[in-house]
C-alpha cells in the first residue's frame, strides 16, 4: 500500500479563504462561519461566494469562486450538498488544492450516489478535502476557524500544546468546549467527518511534524485503512504521545456508528490491539481522554516510576496509596539524607508524606525540596488542600519554582471550590498538570509512565 | 452484641452551643469556629468560653462552661489535647451530653495514654462525642458549623438530599468545598475523626431516620465494629440509598491508615462483600461517589433497566451505546406508536436516537414526549449538546416540565463550557441530574437501577 504524505498546512496555515455558500441569514452555518473567522481575529483575507447577494458583513459576495482576483489558499464549502459538486468544480477552475467541505446529506444520510460523485470529483481534479459531514479546523494560533457554531455556545479554546482529531463533529465541539473552560491550550482541532480523502492518519501524521502540536488527541468511530494507520502512528508516537478514544467498541454501539459517519466499526480487540502495538495511549472515556491528555502534555520523561506522595490530608493520602498500587505504579523510599532531613522537619517518613492539616507553605517547601533532590524519587504527586488555613497562596509560587527546575514530573491535587480552582488555574499555567481527585492524578501518572516506558 | 440507638439531633440542631476554647488570634481554631457560627447565620445562641479574655468578638468570654447561665445542648471543644479531659469534667459539670472535639494528638499520633484517659471520661459521664481529631457537623438547614476552616476557603454547599459522612477532615471538607462549587445540595456533613464513640455506624442510623437526608454517602477507612455496621446499613438502605467509599483497599493504603485515623483496616473484598450484603452503593473513587449521589438525590425507581438515548450528537450516542452495554443495561424497543410517531419526525427509529446536529428544541420535545409515554422506556438518556445553534435555551424548560411528570428517570448529558454550565445549573436546580460525559451518565444510570434492583 502506497503512503502518500500529504502537506495539510493549508487547513491550519492558510492565507487567502474563500467561504463558498455565505447565507445573509446570521443563522445558516456559512454566515456563521464567516462571523468566527472576523470575530475570532484571523489574520488572513476571506473571500465570500454568495451569487445572490452582493455584500454581506462588508465583504464583497463574489457570483462565484473564479470570480476572485487573488489566489485563493483554501476553501470552505457551506453550499448545500447538492451543489457541493458543482463548488469543487469551480475550485478546480480556481486551482484550488485544499477544501474543507462542512456540509452533510452523503453517505451518512444514505446518499451514495452524490457521494460516489464528489469523491470521483475530488480526484479528479486532484483536491485534498477534509470531511464532508464535518466541522473542519480550528488553529489556535492562526485563528483558522471553520467551526460553524456561534462564540457564545463553543468558547475556542487558548494557544497550547494539544491537538484534537475528532471524527465526530459533536462531540469534539462539546470537548473543546468543556476544556476551553478548564483552561486546556489547544494547537489545532479537526473534525474530519466522513473522511473521504484525508482520514485521521494523513491529519495524525501531519501533526506529528507540527512543531506546536505536543500531544495528539484521537476521537475515532472507524479505521478505514488499518495498515496506513499503524505505519503512520507508529512512527508518530515515537515523536510525541498520541491518546486515542474508539467509538463503538461494542456491537450496539457499532451499529450506531454507520447512521453517524458511516464508518466501518471494528471490534474493541482489535482496535486496542492495534492501539497498543502503536504505543497510542488509551482512553476507556471522554474524560480520561483530556485528563491524560494534560500530563503529557506538560510533563517530560520519568525516570521511572517510582512515585512519593506528599500530603496535607491523611484520607487523600491513603487513596492515593491505593491507587498507586492498582495501577502498577511503585512507591519511592527516601535516601538516607532525605530520612534524616524529613526527621528534622517532626514528620513521619513515611510514602504518603503526611505534612497533616495543619502544614504550612514553608513545610511544603522544604518537603519539596528534599523530594526534588533525592535521586530515589522519580514522579512527585504533590497534594495540596487549600482549605486548611495555614497554606498561604504563596503554595503556587513554590510549586511552581520546584517544577521549573525540570529535575522530575510534580503533579499536583486540589479539590475545591473558588478559592482552589484559582490557585489550580495558577499552578497549571506554568506548566503543572493539576487534578481534582487522587485517583484520577494516579492514573494519569500510570498513562506517563507506561508511554514514555516504550 | 447490643446496639444503642442514639439520639444524635444535638449535633444537628442544637440551640445553645458553648464553644469551648476560642483564642482570641483569628487564625486560630476556636475562633475560625466562633466566626463561622456568626458569618453563617447561626440563628441558635452561642457561648464562648477562654479563661483567659473578657470578650471575644463581643461575645463574652466564660472562664469555665459552668460558668454559663444557661442550658447547653452541645459543647465544641477547641482547647490543645491535654487540656481536653479537663473540659470533659466541665461538661460534665454543666449535666452537657453532647460534644464536638475537634481537637487531634490522641492515639493518631500515638498518644495513647491520652487516649484511654478521654474515652474513660466520656464513659464515665456518658457523654456522646464526636471526635476527637475531626472537623464535627455541619447543618446547611440550622448552619450549625463547627468545621474549622474559613468560609472563603471552604464555601459551605446550599439545602438539599445529600449528607456526608467522612472519616478524614481534610477529605470531607474538599469534597464539600467541591461539591459546593457544583452546585449540590447538603442536608449534614459530618467529619467523625477517631470516632471515639460514635462512630460511622451511629451516623448512618441517624441520617436513615433525617427526614432532610434523601441519599448517605460515606468515606470510610476502618469500620470497628463490623457487626454493628451490617446491621444498621441493612437498615437504612431499604429507606434511602447508602453510597460508600472505603480508602486504604490495597495493603500499602491500609499502612496509611494507622497513622491518619488510627483505624483498623481490612481487605477490599471484606469491605466490598460487607457493603453488597448491605445493598450499599460502592464507589471505587471520590468522582464516582458524588456523581452516583446526583442520581440517588433526585431520581425515584425506575420500573427497569430499558434506556433509550436521545441525542443530537452521533459520537456521544455511540459512547453512551457502548457504555450501556458495558453497564449492563439494556436499551428499550420503542413501541408500535412511538415508532410511528418518530418516523413521522423525518427520523431514523433507532436507539440511540439521533435528532442531529440541526436539532430544534421542538424536536427534543417532540421525541421526549413520545420516549416519556412509551411504555417501552424505562430511563431516558438525553443527550443536549448545546453548542449546535438551533438548541435554544427553552430546551431548559422542555426537559423540565418532562421531568416534573415523574413518570420516569430523565438523565441529562451535555458538554461545554460557561453557556452550557448555565443551562446545566438550571436544570439540575429542578431536580434533573446531568453528566459532563456520557459513560458518566450511565454508570450513574447502572447504581440507581442496581440499587432499586434490590
Amino acid at each position: 500500500m502506497q503512503i502518500i504524505i500529504m502537506d495539510l498546512g493549508n487547513f491550519f496555515n492558510a492565507h487567502n479563504i474563500a467561504i463558498i455558500g455565505v447565507s445573509r441569514d446570521p443563522n445558516k452555518v456559512g454566515h456563521v462561519i464567516l462571523r468566527n473567522f472576523v470575530d475570532g481575529g484571523f489574520q488572513g483575507k476571506i473571500f465570500v461566494v454568495n451569487p445572490n447577494a452582493d455584500k454581506i458583513l462588508n465583504y464583497k459576495a463574489y457570483k462565484n469562486v473564479t470570480e476572485i482576483e487573488e489566489k485563493i489558499d483554501l476553501a470552505v464549502i457551506a453550499v448545500p450538498a447538492p451543489l457541493v459538486p458543482q463548488a469543487i468544480v469551480g475550485c478546480s477552475k480556481k486551482k484550488i488544492k485544499d477544501v474543507i467541505i462542512v456540509t452533510s446529506g452523503f453517505k451518512e444520510e444514505g446518499n451514495y450516489k452524490l457521494d460516489t460523485k464528489l469523491e470521483s470529483l475530488l480526484k479528479k481534479y486532484k483536491i485534498r478535502c477534509i470531511g464532508p459531514n464535518c466541522l473542519g479546523c480550528f488553529d489556535a494560533h492562526t485563528k483558522l476557524d471553520s467551526l460553524f457554531l456561534p462564540r457564545y455556545r463553543l468558547s475556542r479554546p487558548k494557544e497550547g500544546g494539544i491537538s484534537f482529531v475528532c471524527q465526530s463533529g459533536a462531540v469534539g465541539s462539546a470537548i473543546l468546549d468543556l476544556a476551553t473552560e478548564q483552561g486546556y491550550g489547544f494547537s489545532k482541532f479537526v473534525s474530519y467527518g466522513n473522511a473521504m480523502n484525508i482520514d485521521e492518519s494523513d491529519l495524525i501524521e501531519y501533526l506529528g511534524n507540527d512543531g506546536k502540536t505536543k500531544v495528539i488527541c484521537l476521537y475515532v468511530e472507524g479505521i478505514k485503512d488499518g495498515k496506513k494507520f499503524i505505519n503512520i502512528a507508529k512512527k508518530v508516537s515515537q515523536k510525541k504521545p498520541i491518546i486515542a478514544i474508539k467509538g463503538g467498541t461494542t456491537e450496539h454501539g457499532a451499529r450506531a456508528i454507520v447512521s453517524h459517519t458511516g464508518a466501518l466499526a471494528g471490534s474493541a480487540e482489535i482496535y486496542n490491539g492495534a492501539f497498543k502495538q502503536c504505543n497510542i495511549v488509551i482512553a476507556e472515556t471522554l474524560g480520561d481522554m483530556f485528563r491524560f491528555a494534560k500530563i503529557l502534555e506538560k510533563c517530560t520523561k520519568p525516570r521511572g516510576k517510582k512515585v512519593q506522595v506528599i500530603t496535607n490530608g491523611g484520607g487523600y493520602g491513603i487513596l492515593s496509596s491505593d491507587a498507586i498500587v492498582k495501577n502498577n505504579l511503585q512507591f519511592a523510599k527516601l535516601s538516607k539524607e532525605s530520612l534524616k532531613a524529613v526527621k528534622k522537619l517532626n514528620l513521619k517518613t513515611e510514602n504518603p508524606l503526611d505534612l497533616l492539616g495543619d502544614a504550612t507553605t514553608a513545610k511544603y517547601k522544604a518537603v519539596l525540596d528534599i523530594a526534588m533532590d533525592d535521586p530515589n524519587i522519580d514522579i512527585i504527586l504533590l497534594i495540596a488542600l487549600y482549605q486548611t488555613p495555614l497554606i498561604t497562596t504563596d503554595i503556587v509560587d513554590v510549586i511552581i519554582e520546584a517544577n521549573d527546575l525540570k529535575k522530575k514530573p510534580i503533579i499536583v491535587v486540589s479539590t475545591g471550590g473558588e478559592f482552589t480552582e484559582l490557585l489550580k488555574k495558577n499552578v497549571e499555567a506554568n506548566n503543572v498538570p493539576c487534578y481534582t481527585f487522587p485517583e484520577e492524578a494516579v492514573e494519569a501518572i500510570a498513562r506517563l509512565v507506561e508511554y514514555y516506558g516504550k
